[in-house]
Order: C-alpha cells, then structure tokens, then sequence
C-alpha cells in the first residue's frame, strides 16, 4: 500500500500563498489552503475601489474559482485560533475539525498600524480590505453630498477637505485619484458646489513622497500630485486623529475624509508559532524562509522579514511575496523529492511602479526610467496582465475604457449605511 | 422682472420618481430631487445580486449622472424628517436647510414587512436594498464554506438547506437562483460537500406561487421550480423563524439561510402628511393621483394605493410606478401651462414576467404566453433594455454572457464581515 500523500497547509492566500499553492500544482501531496475570505484580492488595485472607478467583484476572484482545476488543492474558510507545533496542527475559530500539516506555509499577511494610536482607525480608515476600500468610497462621496446640501462656508470647506497620511505608493495613488474626483464632482453642472475647490493634503513623515524610489522620480510625483492640486507635506508627522481632521506638525488640518497609509503590522504568525518577530511583527526567518529551528515551517510575503540589500529588507510588495512563494513551492517539491533543497532566496527587484491620477505614472525598472502618459499606459498594461482570471482582466479593461473615453466612474455608489424607506 | 418657477420637490428616486423627474425635463420650473441614496437602483434584478450573478454596480446608476444634462433638476442627498403642510416646506435629518415646495411628488417606496413580527428580521433578511442583497449573498456562499469544514451530518444538512418565505416573483426568482448557485457549488471537484444535495423550500402562504399570474403559468413555474429540486409549499403559513431555521404550518424546516420576500409596507409618506392610508401604509390617493384635500400633494408608487380593476390595486412593479411618474408629470405640466387637467389616472398593465433559473421564465402578456428558454430570453432582453444607462446596460450583457458560457458567477465574494489579518 503507498503511504498517505504529505499534508501541506498554507495559510492565507494573496499573492505568497496563492503563488505557492498553484507552484505546487504537480505535487504529490494533499494541499490545504486556508484563508479568513473566499477571494483572493488584488490589492494594489483597492485604491480604484476606493474612488469608485472599478467595483470590489473587479479585482476580486474566488479562490476556489483560481484551484478548481488543481486536483491536489482544497480551500477551508476560516481564521487561525492557534498553532500546535508539536502536535503539528492548526485550529480554526468556532471549527470543531483540527488541521494536520507536514509541511505548514504561513503568508496571512499584515494589516495597517496606527503606531499605537488604535483609536485613530474611526477617524483615519486604512486601505487594506474590500469593506476598507467600500467605507472610503462612501466617506469620499458623501463628503461632496453633503457639501451640496451644507450652507456654513467653514463646513462646507472641511466636508471638501480630504486628508491623506502615508505618501507610499498607496498614499500617493489615493491622492492623485480623489483629486481626479473632486475635479469631476466640482464641475458637475447644476450644483450648489459647482465651480468650488477641494483640497487634498498628503502627509508624509519622511523627507520623500515614495520612499523607496530614486528622488528625481519621486520629485516628478510631487510636481504631479502639485499639477492636480494635491498640497504635498514631507517631513510632516501626524500628531492627533480627530472627528474634525488631523493635527499635523503643530497644525491642525480641518478634513471630512482621513485616509491613512502609512506603516503595516504583520498578522499574528509569530505570536501562532511563539518565535521572534521584527518591530511590525514581522517573523524574522532563515535564508531558506523557514522559521528557526522549523524547517517544516515556511513564512512568506508581508508576514516575514527578509534581508535584501544595503541593510535594507525586501519591500512588502506583490511581485516579492509571489518570489518567495514560487521559493517555498521549489523547495519543497525538491523535498518531496528527497532532492538537494535550492539556495539560499534571492530577492529580484524587478522596479518600482505607482500612478498618479488619470493618464500620469512614475515607473522604475532600473534600465528604464519613465512618467507621464507612456508610464500610465505601461502601468496599466502590467496591471491588468497581473489581474487573476481572463474575466476580471476584461472587466477592469472594460471600466477603465468607459471612464476614460466618459470621465465617469463606475461605481459611484454610496452604500454599507442602511437606511429604512 | 419674471416670476420666480415653481417649485417642485420629488421625494425618492425610485421608477416613479425618476420617471416624474425625466418626463419634467422641459418644464419652467425648479426641480430638486430628494433621495436617501445618492443612487437609483433597478430593483427587479436585486436577486442577482444576491446571488452572486452581478454586482451592486451592475444595477445601480448614481442619480446625478441620470439627471447632469437636465438643468432644471438639482439633486439632494438626504432623508425626510417631516413635511409642514401649511408653510409647504420639507425638513431632512440633521440638516439646517428647509426645502420649499409648490408642488409636491412623493415616491419613497415600500420596504419589507414581518407582519408585526419585527424580530424575524435578524434571521429572514429581505431583498429591498443594495445592502440586502449582499447580505444574502454572504449568507448564501458562507452556508457552503461552513458547509465544507462541518463534519457533523445534521448541521451539514442545516447548512445546504435555504428557506424562502413569499412565492411573489422575487421568492420565485430567489428559489430558482439558489438552486442553480447550489447546483455549480455542489458540483465542484475537490470539495467534501461535493455531490451532496442542497434542500430549498419555497413557503407560500396562499393557494398559488405568483398571485396575479394566471394558474397555468404558475402551475408552469412550480414546474421549472421542481425541476430545479425545489419544494415547493403553497397554503402553508410561517409561524416562527428564529437561527435554527422557520417553523411552518407547525413543521420545523432547519435552515442555514432564510429569506423573506412576503409582504411589503409602504414608507411613513401617510404619517408625514396625517392623512388616511390602507393596511400596509400606502396613501389613499385621488384618481388624480393627489392627496384628497391637497390638490399640489401627488403620491405614487408603492407609497400609493390606487384602484385597478375587479376589486384589485395597482400592482407594486416598476412600469405601475413609472406610469404614475409621467402621469403626474403631465398633470404639472398642464398646470403650469394653465391647461386643462388629464383625466384620471389609468393603469395598463403590460404583463407579468419571472424567472426561474437559467434559461427559464414564465412570460404573460395578455396576448402572448411563454415559458421556458424562449421566456428568458425575451425577459432578459426587457431587462437589460429598461436597464438605465448604457454602461449598466452593456456590463449586465457581458457579465450574463460570460456566466452562461462559463457557468462561473462573476461576484462570488463573502463581503461585509470585516477579518484582521
């Protein structure tokens, strides 16, 4: 009789676990992957959520949708409660089953941090999950509804005021697009606001907008972001989240809408495995991914840290948690196949992207350094590429077709506030 | 120096009130329109929302891009307080602003009603709202998640049963869409709830499922229904629903997933203005359509009752409620031209159409009947047809398209139920 194929768990599935479990589409092995949502998002995309250009179904795809044709893979719904590493299970919340694992891939992910500030989160909502992207939509909207109907000019200036903290790549996107909305709520014929003007404020603690990138690149952002009329402040750091703003620097800035996108914690995987963990939370792991002293146990993506170059680690990016995903799948298809396990990761950067509001991007490939339209345009093509599923791919070209041929959006619903007729 | 127009405010911007507003495009007066969502939604395809088939923006249309070319129309976002009938003003919550009026439309609809058993709501969610919609949706796809981890076979049979209460066209239509959403979910390689049957009772409390068709058409849908795997009980009555499941004609029916779709109740239009209305809160209106007393106060829609023939109302559909739109934008119309007033209202019912699962509808219209293939062809056509605006319309094509050759619903996302990583 053959022995029972070995268990593998992954847990999560963006772009670490999902990468790794389609890796390992050929593997003798039963796969289990287990996930708190159905989908998997494509997150550098919730900002388009957020400003109501593509819908949540858009840049969602189900997970089960993505592995029905992988015979060794099944998908459970459910939240980790904890790790035996002894017992070498994983049990779920409220699940009375126990999930066996030989070989256990953590890739949960982080979630936005408020640097000990949690009361903040009512205030200043982060960008990281659907509901995120779906409650700022409605605050964006609602501003300028409310505005419409709001007579006291100093209000009617705070509800048009929108506060962005964090000038990353998300940050910097979030400003660009909500300006491309209000410029196209404010030039609606037939309003009371009509002709008016919003203003954004994007608040960056550090002395660059896009860390990360060289600075003549993030210098062609800021002149972008400005050109929209975004208020750029770098050096600025946020001393206070407020009903009626930020306080920032000393100064208070009065603003309906507080979107914050600076600093991430990871999941809770090395309080799961009780091990070390960077500051974020971050598990600090071997050159081959695995946890020290756990060579069954692999954490990827934002959930690990990983040195890159120049004291520097490897970026919380997608491209760089599908690389250690496809790492973890070889070396363990290496390992099933009682083969030589590979070296040690490497990190491949392969460029720094971001865009800034309609027709205008940054992009960094090292060998090739762009902005402007041609930048969008190439941004664009990678992205919709990189989108899971040949209908989601056609449905985002389909939107941003019509919004850039009409200057609509298409999603320009404000919804999640039920109310009785 | 001219006169100041007259004002007219309409309340809700459902098919009556958009089409009242629409068909006033060329009248000397100003138009503000009054809704608490800044959006119009195309309620008869609510269901697939709910079922996975399309999402929120498939069939909502933001209000202002419907009414941006008509300059006579503003558009307000808010929700009635109270209506001064004397000083002919309109007060929204928490807003300092008082609207005035000359002449007034009310169409702010019906919502769903539990026969004075309000409780109910917690475990038998209704289909009127957007957020309705995706409530159910995650109802429905968490039932076979959960479904998946069970490993006790009663709960597992809870789990894959639903419970629709109210054979009107939405439980018809409900019915038909969970059992075919069951039919691919159980179908699907790889999964431990895989073969398995999914249970799903259809309860009426009457003689017939679509009260108003005639009984051959209804026998026809029970037919299709049956097909599907559909119990289907008619004269049986809900006595009780709690998280178990309903209790019907003194039967338990253990089910995951309860949805009410029986018996509506108009919206407190007849408490605003202290006037007379019927059972379910609709205004007992004039045969023009006006207030009794009130000759500048109209009421249509669902918030109206108005009789038809044979002892019958006006149905609560969109083209009663459309009619009643033109109609009284006529009748204003007239007035303000110092014309003669229309003759009394008259309904002409153009048809009764359902669907029931793909590619199966029961189609009346008087002097034609269909069912079958040829019906849903013809009911998506109208569908699609009355759909507002064209990029609602050409998403709504595609994505139906695309579930028919695929068989894969395009919004299959559990929403709403926020998860930290």
């Amino acid at each position: 009789m053959a022995a029972a194929p070995p268990r593998i768990v992954i847990l999560g599935s963006g772009f670490g676990g999902l990468t790794c479990a389609l890796s390992l589409k050929r593997a003798r092995a039963s796969l289990t992957i287990i996930d708190q949502r159905n989908f998997h998002l494509f997150q550098p995309l919730l900002y388009q959520v957020a400003t109501a250009a593509l819908s949540p179904a858009d840049i969602s795809m189900p997970i089960r949708r993505i592995l029905q044709r992988q015979a060794n893979a099944r998908v459970i719904l459910g939240e980790v409660e904890s790790i035996d590493r002894t017992a070498r299970t994983i049990s779920l919340r409220g699940c009375a089953q126990v999930f066996s694992y030989d070989h256990l891939v953590i890739a949960t992910g982080a979630r936005q941090a408020y640097f000990g500030h949690d009361d903040w989160e009512v205030y200043a909502p982060s960008l990281k999950q659907i509901e995120d992207a779906t409650d700022i939509r409605r605050s964006v909207l609602s501003a300028f509804e409310k505005a419409e109907a709001e007579t006291r000019p100093d209000e009617r200036l705070r509800l048009l005021s929108f506060a962005i903290v964090g000038a990353g790549p998300t940050g910097v996107e979030m400003a660009g697009a909500i300006a491309e909305v209000a410029k196209s709520e404010l030039a609606m014929p037939h309003r009371s606001i009509h002709g008016l003007k919003a203003r954004i404020v994007l608040v960056e603690a550090g002395k660059q907008v896009l860390p990360g990138f060289i600075p003549s690149l993030a210098a062609t952002a800021v002149r972008s972001l400005e050109r929209l009329g975004v208020e750029v402040r770098t050096g600025t750091k946020v001393e206070s989240c407020d009903a009626a703003g930020i306080i920032a620097a000393g100064e208070r800035i009065g603003a309906h809408t507080v979107i914050w996108a600076a600093g991430v914690q990871a999941s809770a995987a090395a309080q799961w495995l009780g091990v070390a963990a960077d500051q974020a939370g971050r598990v600090v792991v071997q050159a081959d991914l695995s946890v020290p002293g756990e060579p069954n146990i692999f954490v990827i993506g934002d959930t690990a840290t990983v040195p890159w170059k120049e004291g520097r680690n490897v970026p919380g990016i997608a491209p760089a948690a599908k690389q250690e995903g496809a790492y973890v799948a070889d070396a363990l298809l290496r390992r099933l196949a009682a083969r030589a396990p590979p070296p040690a990761f490497r990190y491949r950067h392969q460029g720094d992207l971001a865009t800034i509001g309609r027709m205008s991007a940054v992009v960094d490939f090292g060998w090739l350094r762009l902005s402007g339209a041609l930048a969008w345009l190439l941004w664009s093509v990678v992205h919709v590429f990189f989108l899971i599923g040949f209908r989601n791919r056609l449905m985002v070209a389909v939107n941003w077709l019509w919004a850039y041929w009409t200057h609509e959006r298409g999603a320009e619903l404000i919804t999640g506030q039920r109310r009785d007729p």
